[in-house]
């Protein structure tokens, strides 16, 4: 029998039986000790990226399936191919394989983190309150998350309006959590200031030179959850994300990536993008904020720092298209919008780079599989 | 003498002969004691509401100059009427008459916070760093403002758009401080629920029954400067705001409310909505968060109940009326702004009553007694 926890107080695990956490790996799980209390009464999805021939130890006493690359082939046929490989953007299979109503999905080098009491945080607990109470994408609520226990709204929010009306809420499907330690930079400002923070511009410009003023980062815990307003993109990072699968779970394809394409880790923006745009049409919540887990390690600088570089020049083009896309009324289902959207990244990043149309073609491939592994039986 | 203030170490004021701090009261300035240590190296403008023979004693030691209703009505003439009287929306005759670059303005029930370490809380200080930094319209930094020390940009924030080019960031002009202790409640909201809270809607719903679960109400400090994102309304309050006068001034009307009009309480909301489509249209930031001040007393709930409520059914028309505004390109000023956003304001909202036509007009008087008193001589 593996050992188990030290706790002697078990956490109750909210809707133990609706959520699968989503793990892709290259390695043994042993970052899930320290999650046991938190974890152990979930299902787990792993989803093992890079040599298949490899085993992956998992610690006792877990209940989870784990599928290699030589799995996803099988299962998924010539569709596989929209499934990315040596990048963690291969957690996307675990959604689609997923029977789950919510998915959390978590990094192998991410912690239990504590609380400013010192406390440690149960991130699954909180990112289900997030989930389960509503978003106010319409209007911006200065006082946070109007819905948290001791929250609520301001004089001149109005009662009414769009917002589902008195609820004055939009259904939350995203809850994106934050992190404590190692920042989340892009592969530029990550080389240039591993321990140093200054204003970013100063690194690419002036002829490759740069200077900046030294100062340790200092990682504030900040107690707020707040809806992310509506027309407004954001850098989803896929490290500690939960989602309603079951509204939004089609939008949540993490990409082509990694071996074989020509970026790679920009496969959770590329998700965020795609699923805030659509989220904003279908009047549905994001919320950032709350959970923080612990971010240990940084992948490393190096090694992917060329494929990182045309992302940086590329996403100054995909920002500014998914900012101006706008959902015809016709598209009424996540499906729809998300090929819709696929259509729109072939004709206008398709004149970018080339690796666009190659994208695009990935998202209605994935479209594909996810109805042929999410038909409900009898369909 | 007036009693020096006990703290032996004075702080640095900063920007002290390019800031005004405005105050709008009707009693005597005791609680300027406090703010000695932080307020005294500053002019201070004080705004006397109510009775004009009413003597409002001020702390000895601070440089101000005060005006009651008689100065209003002699300097600006038949232009007062658009002066709030009995409101503290008359406010904003200070913003008209000062000269200065900057304004911080604070209301007289405001007192020093502390922060979670004990220290007190210096909030003019704090408002400076906000205004004098960039805001991010543009892009959601899930890292709050990336301008603050120890803050910076996540990884997939794009580095050029429309943001002001490599600096990524837009001017800041204003700067919504919040507060601590009484929350800012509408009215109807703040005699259910005094020491309660609970979800909103349960309130005036079901045939005017309603329930709640009692809970205490806790304020949290929560460590974030944040940009309020382009496109999306806030409610402004009052009570502890600054912004950069020379910028955002003509459109920091606090409009017609109090005495002689149907409705009072909704003077700051009324500037945050006409400014904040103001700044989207100009490409100007906006941000909230820090610094948080004590708010020691709510206004009494009992007597302007019925003129808030009047507010509340119509702010479900003045929001959407602000949302959907689109100003034309023709107006590259703050005025021109301001003009056309007084004619739709009467074209759209005089429908809904007739009182929106008298604001409308108080919008426009607003903007011609700014011109008289704020024209450079020799023009």
């Amino acid at each position: 029998m593996a050992q188990q926890s030290s706790s002697s107080v078990k956490p109750i695990a909210m809707l133990k039986d609706e959520l699968d956490i989503v793990i892709p790996t290259i390695r043994n799980l042993d970052f899930l000790e320290m999650w046991r209390p938190f974890f152990e009464q979930y299902h787990l999805i792993i989803v093992q990226d890079g040599d298949p021939s490899k085993t992956i130890k998992v610690p006792q006493g877990f209940d989870y399936e784990l599928y290699n690359r030589n799995d996803i082939n099988r299962i998924l046929g010539a569709k596989a191919s929209c499934i990315s490989f040596q990048d963690s953007g291969c957690r996307c299979f675990g959604f689609l394989v997923s029977k789950k109503k919510y998915i959390y999905t978590i990094d192998d080098d991410c912690f239990v983190a504590k609380d400013p009491s010192g406390k440690e945080i149960n991130a699954v607990e909180q990112h289900i309150k997030n989930l389960l109470s509503p978003s106010t994408p319409h209007y911006f609520n200065t006082l946070y998350d109007p819905y948290r226990d001791g929250a609520d709204f301001t004089r001149g929010n109005p009662f009414g309006m769009n917002q589902g009306d008195f609820t004055q809420g939009a259904k939350t499907v995203v809850s994106h959590g934050l992190w404590l330690n190692f920042p989340d930079y892009d592969a530029l400002t990550q080389l240039v200031k591993p321990h140093a923070r200054n204003s970013r511009q100063i690194i690419i410009h002036r002829d490759n030179k740069f200077s900046f003023p030294i100062s340790l980062f200092v990682y504030r815990y900040v107690d707020a959850v707040m809806t992310i307003p509506k027309g407004t993109l954001f850098s989803m990072c896929g490290m500690n994300l939960a989602f309603d699968r079951e509204l939004i779970g089609p939008a949540m394809y993490f990409g082509l990536m990694g071996d074989g394409q020509p970026i790679t880790g920009y496969d959770d923006m590329w998700a965020g993008w795609c699923m805030k745009v659509i989220c904003d049409h279908m009047g549905w919540g994001v919320k950032t904020g709350l959970p923080y887990i612990d971010h240990k390690k940084a992948s490393n600088q190096i090694e992917n720092l060329k494929k990182k570089l045309d992302g940086i020049f590329w996403q100054e083009e995909a920002v500014p298209f998914f900012q101006s896309v706008t959902l015809p009324k016709e598209c009424t289902s996540v499906k729809q919008c998300y090929l819709e959207l696929a259509k729109l990244v072939k004709e206008k990043l398709g004149k970018v780079d080339p690796y666009f149309v190659k994208l695009a073609d990935g998202m209605v491939t994935w479209t594909e599989a996810w109805d042929e592994l999410n038909t409900p039986k009898g369909n």
